[in-house]
């Protein structure tokens, strides 16, 4: 490349962009339908039905301890594709970069990229770049869409979640939104806070494998942390969820800084767990199966599900009881 | 909504994300898979291979003549799928959103969604929303992914394109590049001139249905415009590409602007046109087909192929020569 930065003209259409993208995405991702440019790439057939999901990654700061906005964008799709049930296949990779970025540091995001896609089993397939006035975005967005191969007979659907259900979750809480936010606020401390960006789509077809019919509902506690995905799940159904304080898995360094700050980890974001309701007879196995996992080493059984219509509730230490509810406001935007 | 301007908040994951998401996207696009809100759409299974592709959306301004970066969205999507060979099925719709936005305009843009989604037969089956703070980005961008049923025996290749061959656009040459450029300078003329954005996808299931095996390849000219269509079809062959400047079929309006200031129209993004590369002994019957349809009655033979290899030219009025290059620089920035 002639420029150090990213240039206007690189996203114009013209040479610019055309040596941009044969030098920096064609070189990583060419060895696929990517290779002669179309404008929309043609795949294989998929048998069965196809789970489709998509999301802008528009984190700050783009690099943080644990990762970047790279392998958040390829995680995040990942995972969203996965606790839908589906087996992840193909990424979609579209970018909006601010005039001036540094094309080292956009080398740096895209190898990250391919790291990621090449440990999830994803190839990137087809993309875009857009390149906006200095000012109109911060450095760069991203989003990825993903198409995934549908697990069969893996029913996930809510309304069969009933009083007695265990709920599980596949490792600490909060870790990648205390991890941003001690970027962000340049909080340091020994061994530092480290995101959890990482993909479960290995935990999602290790439970399938053995469970699949016991399992009712999944999902990655992002935006908004395991109290919205809680009471997403509770709500417009006759069941609530009571959680026990003594049971939730947080990393040290990360509980210290919320409770430092007054941060309820329930409400942070993590970028690399799942929670799973089964049926309480095979929660004992599930975990186990996940902790083998260097993935899930961090599992727990966090909570059950009653017949408290639409609750959600956690039993303190001191054995009284609390209600655990979603935030109205912004606890700490731009987490993802 | 209790706003009249989108809120940090409405990207956060709690209360009032919830809210937003109901109120504006639910109640538009909540009659199919969107309807439970997954992490990921479940699709029906699509017999035969997949297209899918993805683009990012900047346009500023955001509202122009002709339309907004809604159906902007949907169309160039839809047109990607469309000369990649596929028919358009499913998209995904992900919106970065700029706090202060105002609610009423993301309800225009959202409506406009709608109704052209609907016109191009294709539906919003998964998104995604973030906001971010005020100049982080400039109102709204957005990205649409879509979905696609290839057409079978539908071979588009470049390398089947040989001397002889016909170069056909569907429309007026220009018209959206230029129409941006008159809402962002402020230029006001009579009947004013008017963005060309439309889908494509009707030209291309029409042209396939008769002449499939005669047809050899497929773009819009979006970024770059016809010129690097052209540029990049002959790259890397031994063919090149002779077009007749009194065959190309321009608006008046867009023309004289184009001459006052200088622009060759050539290079300017359209985002309802399609150029076809086609056996000469169909492009007559191709060409009548194309003109009886509301969306290609403006459409031109407007060159042939010949063997000057890796060379784009153009026979001028006077009866010159002269060569049709890419541009390097950026023409114009943000123009989709």
């Amino acid at each position: 490349m002639k420029y150090d930065t990213i240039q206007l003209a690189h996203g114009g259409g013209g040479r610019l962009s055309d040596a941009l993208i044969k030098e920096e995405i064609l070189s990583r991702f060419g060895d696929g339908p990517l290779k002669s440019l179309p404008d929309g790439a043609t795949l294989p057939k998929i048998e069965g039905e196809i789970v489709f999901s998509t999301d802008s990654y528009v984190v700050k700061p783009y690099k943080f301890n644990g990762g970047n906005i790279g392998n958040l964008a390829v995680h995040g799709t990942v995972n969203d594709i996965s606790v839908a049930g589906g087996i992840p296949r193909y990424l979609s990779l579209a970018m909006i970069i601010e005039e001036g970025f540094p094309i080292s540091e956009l080398r740096l995001i895209l190898d990250t990229i391919k790291t990621s896609a090449n440990e999830c089993g994803v190839k990137i397939v087809t993309g875009d770049t857009k390149v906006v006035a200095r000012g109109q975005c911060d450095g760069i967005y991203i989003n990825t869409s993903g198409i995934g191969e549908k697990l069969k007979n893996f029913d996930l659907n809510k309304s069969r979640v009933k009083a007695g259900d265990a709920v599980l979750v596949s490792g600490n809480i909060g870790d990648h939104g205390m991890a941003i936010l001690a970027a962000r606020e340049g909080i340091n401390i020994e061994n530092g806070l480290v995101s959890d960006t990482a993909s479960v789509h290995r935990l999602v077809q290790t439970a399938y494998k053995e469970y699949a019919e016991h399992i009712k509902f999944m999902r990655d506690p992002t935006r908004g942390g395991v109290a919205a995905v809680l009471n997403e799940i509770v709500s417009g159904t006759n069941v609530g969820i009571e959680l026990d304080s003594s049971k939730l898995p947080f990393s040290a360094g990360t509980l210290s800084i919320a409770e430092m700050l007054g941060i309820d980890l329930l409400n942070v974001a993590c970028e690399g767990r799942m929670m799973l309701i089964c049926d309480a007879s095979v929660v004992d196995e599930i975990l186990d199966l996940w902790r083998a996992m260097p993935e899930g080493i961090g599992a727990a059984i966090i909570g059950y599900v009653n017949s408290d219509t639409e609750r959600v509730s956690i039993k303190t230490v001191t054995g009284g009881r609390r209600l655990v509810d979603v935030p109205t406001g912004e606890l700490l935007p731009r987490i993802c």
